[in-house]
């Protein structure tokens, strides 16, 4: 294998100009979906993309398809890609990395003379992290046809705009058809988590997304005056919560380390400083890497919390609020990444994604695979987000190598 | 001893009438202090009080004092009352039993032609319930002087009204004297809780109020994603909370059954339901008969709560938001109603008082004690307040003669 290298300083480059867009004071970016921010975030890579030879198209929901002809054009492209919009206090890197990545690639391409046997293409996917509008990647969502057009256009941001008129007044919106061959789909992205920067590697070869359960609980027993009920004739809902808390820190250890257990929310009905708690609702977020897995946690949580409920006299309620099954990626994409890191000689791990991506939904729709570097800290969504410059590099070659063997298949 | 017996129908009489200024689509009432509402309830009173030749005086906070002469008028009165201000939505007792169990001891002194040697008085305190102006129980704080009277009047209500307006609108201000000497003070109230339903009791001679320790705890982790970060890695401050939960619940069990341990606030900081807990903040209401054992309880909160903080690499802050001490009851006066209990022959037990009321702070001004009753379920602040008319009668008469015992003197 030819191995190929991209511009490290060019890429941070790109990254910098467009963290000038949106820029917020604390070093981060505020370029929500279809914002007008969002509308110059997306010219000033457009014009670059034309500056590469790259011609530009839009379909209905705003998606972005920048397109390298192929020496033979007629074949399914090989897709990039990622978002450009951000979080109102986020980062300069999550989504724009898989953006800029994809130029650089091509970008890389032409500097060694490489021709494309299939056409490349780089899509900037419409709303992927939905701040401003939900759901959250309804670009990729409508592309893959998991989710009406209708029912993303006429979704409104908390002014009031719909989707239809915000993509008006920015004038993205077009007629390239949805769910068109791709021949693969590969997303650069910044892990999102702690575990590379943990384990010390610069690349992440992502097998999959993982599964995600989340349930809504709601714990019932009996509001009194905290200071004349006797602890014996308690229906403490809190107490009991916490108990289930615990047996959830309990259960999770026999899933490790794949099994990811969070209450992220708690709520206690009339809750006031001298009253027992009498009605407790709290999210739960189950997550591992395979579907009988988390279909096992499921139930053990259901037993589990049953037993608590039961011994206390409390009444239990479980629901399961979204289940989205684990995803696997491709086979052959995967291992396009592995050579190419091998060749590349780059210390890295297999990972498995947490987060939602675009390439989740892509990959219902072609064969599919993400490349991952770390971030520090594992911090994203956040102004203070940060990635080594080297690491952007590496991770960018992996892309190259990983994307050009595919093209020329 | 020369049992007297009240009239019980009068006295159920006498509540049910007053229960219909203010009442409420549910059985309930709403008379929020300084009210109009407030004001009917007590004009009602007022001329109630006439007809059974008392005079009434206000002092500058509002309280309400009838008085009925005594033989000897020079000697400090023996006084009774409580409060007929409500919760929004409360019940028909709550305070008001107190004070109509006063006036029914009156009128039945006059049905036996029993004449008292000192005088005899019903004081209605104002703003008992703390629901529409704070802090609760201002009248009585004023009267002992725990409280400024200019700190009470300037006190404004949600919609800015303050205590001085709403006392002029009523015209319920005078010029009694504070801290005026009172030969005892004789508290007759629902419970408030389950313990003397639980134990099929009409009665509960009162020996104190128990202390109270309220704790505000700030538990600080690491806010992170739920789906992109191991469990090995996080800092969850949620299950720590949980954890600390689980070693009160622990911690009060060496207290049984006189300890008691409440958490009725809980929030998680930008809480959402796939982002780990960062900062939890909670409430603990600690309670004991005891001052000694309640300082106890609170060291071995803090020593348990840093020891779940430190296994677990969290941030720990305990402040204490407030201490009421115990107040132990007038040994005379407990003593007068455990008489009266034994020569009417009433089944009984001895009970601490575990919520707030008039008589704690009147405790610190003159020998008090209560009288305790049973309400349905325990339930109170609730429009389903509920008491048997029997349960009424009994602790009417246990009140009409420990007081007419004293009140002989």
């Amino acid at each position: 294998m030819n191995v190929l290298k991209c511009n490290g300083e060019r890429l941070w480059q790109s990254l910098m100009d467009m963290a000038k867009v949106g820029a917020t004071d604390k070093g981060g970016n505020c370029r929500l979906a279809l914002s007008e921010e969002d509308r110059a975030g997306r010219e000033l890579f457009i014009g670059w993309c034309r500056e590469a030879g790259m011609s530009i198209t839009f379909d209905a929901i705003g998606n972005l398809f920048a397109r390298l002809p192929g020496l033979n054009d007629q074949l399914p492209p090989v897709v990039m890609g990622s978002h450009l919009d951000t979080q109102p206090k986020g980062g300069r890197f999550d989504g724009i990395y898989g953006v800029l990545c994809g130029l650089e690639v091509v970008r890389s391409l032409a500097d060694a003379g490489v021709r494309n046997e299939r056409p490349i293409e780089i899509a900037v996917w419409t709303n992927e992290e939905g701040a401003r509008f939900t759901p959250a990647m309804f670009g990729s969502a409508v592309f893959t046809g998991s989710l009406a057009l209708d029912t993303a256009l006429n979704a409104c941001d908390s002014e009031g705009v719909s989707v239809r008129q915000a993509l008006e007044s920015i004038g993205h919106g077009g007629d390239a058809p949805f769910q068109r061959p791709f021949d693969a789909y590969f997303e650069a992205h910044i892990e999102q988590g702690p575990i590379l920067e943990d384990n010390g590697l610069p690349v992440g070869v992502v097998t999959g997304g993982q599964a995600i359960c989340w349930l809504d609980v709601q714990v019932q027993g009996q509001s009194a005056h905290a200071g004349t009920t006797p602890m014996a004739l308690r229906k403490d809902a809190l107490f009991g919560v916490a108990e289930m808390a615990g047996q959830l820190e309990a259960l999770v250890a026999q899933f490790t380390p794949q099994g990811l257990v969070t209450i992220g929310q708690v709520n206690i009905a009339k809750s006031s400083r001298n009253t027992i708690a009498g009605s407790v609702t709290f999210t739960v977020d189950l997550r591992h890497h395979q579907d009988e897995q988390i279909d096992l946690m499921e139930r053990q949580v259901h037993e589990r919390f049953q037993q608590v409920a039961d011994a206390r006299g409390l009444a239990l309620s479980i629901e399961r609020h979204w289940l989205s099954p684990a995803t696997p990626f491709d086979g052959d994409c995967v291992e396009a990444v592995r050579r190419a890191v091998h060749a590349l000689d780059y210390s890295h791990q297999d990972i498995v994604s947490g987060a939602g991506h675009d390439a989740i939904l892509l990959a219902r729709h072609c064969p599919t695979t993400m490349v991952f570097i770390p971030c520090m800290g594992g911090l994203s969504h956040n102004e203070a987000e940060a990635i080594d410059p080297q690491d952007a590099r590496k991770g960018c070659n992996v892309l190259l190598n990983a994307v050009t063997e595919r093209t020329q298949r």
